[in-house]
């Protein structure tokens, strides 16, 4: 990923810390957060959430979410995958997180990459369920 | 779906048999093929597959190639999954069969949504084992 | 069950879908509900359920609860009940199901069987957790 | 319940021991029985005998009647059941109990409770599997 | 299967059901049976038993059967069997059901494939325990 | 504990139920609560809750929020856990309870025994989610 | 039991405790023992320690030495056994409890009942394995 | 064990085998028994047993009530018993064989080690379920 | 099996092992093989395949291919199954073998005994995976 | 924590190692120790010890405990625990360590902070079972 | 192995007995001994021990250690392993016997084979823990 | 080990990457291999494998070979081993993996250690299962 977009991203971010940073505020319980999306989210740190192995801020963030019963939301990415990353996946869902892989909506007709993007993108912060009003527009049926 | 999209898949496949037809050819383990690639495969087929309900030709075809112990790649599209869709996915990873969805390599770079299929679909093949080389190109590196 | 009484109940639906219209919009996660009362629920769908297998779109429609994390009632009224019952229950409960057979409460005296059903439909309808404030009465004590 | 329930059911039964009386003659395995129905059978009670606390003599006869592999059939009536409930009634279950919720049976069309009452108590009585001649009226399909 | 064969079969039966017709009074417990042979049974419908997806009159009846604690004999006729197929018969095994292959006894020295099924057929019979006096030919020992 | 003790926690009660008394309203799921506390949680009491025992009002309330799906916390204080106990701990877990043993929270530098107790008590009330807003002071990081 | 009984055996003990005296110092994992042996030990009390019930002093007891990993022996009386009596001797041997019923060792020729109590208590001693010698004797083989 | 007392044995008996005889009738399903009762059953037994691995006629006879769903009574004799003991005295019961150590009844007040082996040989005929009539004397209560 | 049929079978053979031999080459990983088919496998040799218990020659040949990972057909003739036979199936088709019961292949119509089992014969081979070309004759479909 | 402290508790120790020096001598079985205690534990060196990640001298000290079956005594400090904590404590047991949470003993009436730390610091080398004689005072009862 | 070694092997021996030799002192649970090694250890002696065949003096000799909870050391020297040998030797682990493969110690530099062999025998014998000082060299570090 | 020796050894190595670049070729499922020996494999790694947290390229690319269903092979070389180190080898080995610790071979009658490893290092090459003949030499038998 180039420098550019990621300039990009941080002029969104409200706050920003390094993943080494695991004495950040978002590492305890008591920091109220409405829930955590990470996408992508690589295979590795699926795994380490699931083993409870936090040995990085993004970890120990997404298991705060868990021990403290908030919403988590998983983009895994990975394709194909063997027993282990799907036991992984079980493991994460039991302990109360969403694995949400995305992949393309080929119903809703997107017609480029970028709307592809987009509506997975909506269709992630609904499974948070924290909006007054969902964002993602639902489907008409065939 | 539209017809002419039917009708111009029709035309590239060798046979073409109808999901009802339990009795066709390759509802045996005594007919010979290289594998078995379901793409897209819907939790319904899926989750038939994992409990050995063989309702309709697709699903008997796939569990012949378990049963066979050949090759079947199984292009799962839903998101968000559930315990139960990663519970089946564990199980027919089990019997043998490779659950690989779609989801976009984004660190190859499609520029639209063609090329991003085509690559997709040229890595499945791989998962057969099946060509004398491998017609997907290798990656680079970072 | 009569015609009669399938006209009465669709008249106070506000809309109704086939059973085999598995394309209705419901059979989408992008479609908004409060939860779904399934009532009765046979072993048959409480089971495909269970195993994933949406062959209609009472189980899908199910399904879509489940993995958009919103509450789903099965009112199971099988009796008596063998282990793959049970299991086939305990694992719509995992999924995050809620099973709810429609046991009278003798306890709160009800007279005759509509008052009976009219407290069991209270009852799960309390479980939906949708209203602002709850319908059913709550019990006093012995 | 009503005291005078309490003299009507007593004046019924051939013996009746209390509930503390852990060394009545009925909690020995030499003791011979047809089976034994609890009616209502409360989830404490079927609990208990799940994970093997037979703390009164209820618990301890039905215990007894597994271990002798004779039928013991459980009226469960919780309702909804959590994760909980449902794995003890597949470990009683898996002992060789009968887990049997006195749900209503809408399709014999019981005009009032007392009628919903009997057709079930006949039901569990043949499940008892003892009388020579089943005394449940077969259903005549629809 | 040839018409005749199914004419000849038909003769043979006291009454007969459509196996769509899941309204059929066999489809109840409360409609006394001494138990039930599937021959043959196909994994289809062996693994919608296991799931206890009763989707037809074949499946409802057979899960009856287990429901009311009476023997259930499955001619289960695949083969080779995958893992998924040999975890379907664990579970119905499980359930109360026998599973017994038409396997030929060899060591019975049967000269024709009459002979043979005649055999395998007294073999399930002798499961049901359903007759005064058992009708297969014990074997004298090598 | 003192009966000083006790005089003083009573008076702060807005309802007082003798430990005995499992007919009191909150035994019933049709009561309303917004979840539940037990502090201290004896492994009795949380090991009889993951077997369903409910043989005291303790027991039968806990239970109760779990099958409507309401908030549990369990301030389980046993020290140190043999496997026995984890297990417990384990399955409540699953039916929906949140263990949270009242280990100190050194990090927030309490100086005497009374600010860790406060501490560990405002923990406790976010955890069962219902205030408008937290009473805790979120951590500032290290 | 008759009094006299007890009374010969309180004069050997060096203290005795009422079992509902759960406060007892023996309750408590700081007070030092060697071990304990639970003669005969009935399955409600094996059962209640196997899931952790300590519902009075001898279940506490025992559930302390296992929390503290010293030697616990059962000397369970039961038979037949059913799975759930089984399962729950694995539970407790799993946290560490010896099983052992006091089943006669034949082989060693007890000419009486007096003999054969008093072989198997020097075996139940033995498995405290804290005596400086043993003090059963050996066998000499056939 | 002397020659004297197996000769005693011997003449009771109506029929005897050798144990590596694993071609003798009752070692074929289709030879009727009334069940089979393995007293004392050794460790090594009842392991092969729950193992599947009939090396000789004695496990292969049990195996054979075991698929033809016979009683098959275990009068296993180990004490102490080790986690893998009791995973096969499980596993045993789990296929349908009733383990029953021949634990001495005490209160049923034996006299000597004769009537203690009559009192325990009755109660193992009991559980084969085959005599018309019950021949262990039902016990009295305390 | 006759002297004669022995003989004739000894001579198409490359090479022969007494049972006794587990000191024979193929008893060794590094002694090459394409795979091993086992016809008829009893229970026993299926089980202790299962158990890992290599006491024969057979059984450690076996097991070596699974530990080499390469093609072990196992065809059981074994009927009915109970629990502990199905289980050892899972158990060998977890390791890798491949659990074919000789079940008659009806729908290819062989007229007679001979015909059923060189049909069954070269389905047994091509599971194999070892010729260039497969023996066996595909079914043509009904 | 400040330098000072970290100054003080290394002029306690009688060796001092860096986290990363996974080669120093206690990272070998062959070093002796009479135990080990991680005190506190976080969930990350909890959860990697149960998963065998040793990547660092702390996990790899400890999995050399567990793997020459040395005490290995646990402070794990996190609350509220989830689903995966739990089972992470459950796993470690399993392998043999001691998860003891410093939960204050409140009825051992500790006055201050310094008081109740020192009384778990006791309680935890009490568990190591290495002194003659226990350090700790036992609990005199209520 | 040639006589010659199994003779100086004897001599060293203070008793031997052959393997056939069940009756023997060693197979009782009331002959004292500090543990048993077992080197080398086969996959067919370590599978029987996993699955309680005691069918010869070596298996029921180990078998008694682990009901008699001592130290057993088995050194297993199968490689490669595949799931059913992993499996038994998670069993045996479970039992209480502790698996160590006679792998080399290439960082404590051993010139030749004999002193490879003589570092692991002191590492195995270091492992029953019953010298008064350790025969083992501590390995120094890196 | 020296640097020598390291030298040597890249010298014979086609490409060469640090254990940090978790972005070279080898870590991308589409780069072609024939399979993947780890040796020796610390339990650190093959643990890492297990739970799937691939935090070095070691580990990522042993990892792909599994996803892409490719041979590997793990010289996994810790003795003793824990039921942790045992369950980690379990699950790679259901992954898809080898586990083939580097047990001399004595049999073969290697003369030293250089043989010893040679003698492995052949059997390792021979489980990839590429070469076109096997390199080891076959075992003669005994």
């Amino acid at each position: 990923v180039g420098a550019h977009a990621i300039d990009r991203l941080s002029s969104l971010a409200a706050r920003r810390y390094e993943v080494e940073d695991v004495g950040a505020p978002v590492a305890s319980g008591s920091f109220p957060t409405a829930g955590m999306i990470v996408a992508p989210c690589s295979m590795r740190t699926l795994s380490a959430l699931a083993a409870g192995i936090a040995d990085n801020l993004l970890v120990r963030a997404a298991d705060v979410q868990l021990k403290e019963r908030r919403r988590l939301v998983l983009v895994a990415r990975e394709s194909p995958l063997h027993l282990g990353h799907l036991r992984a996946m079980v493991r994460v869902t039991e302990l109360g997180a969403i694995v949400a892989p995305p992949v393309p909506a080929f119903y809703h007709r997107c017609s480029n990459m970028g709307e592809m993007i987009d509506h997975f993108a909506r269709r992630a912060i609904d499974l948070l369920d924290v909006a007054d009003a969902s964002i993602s527009t639902p489907w008409g049926g065939l």
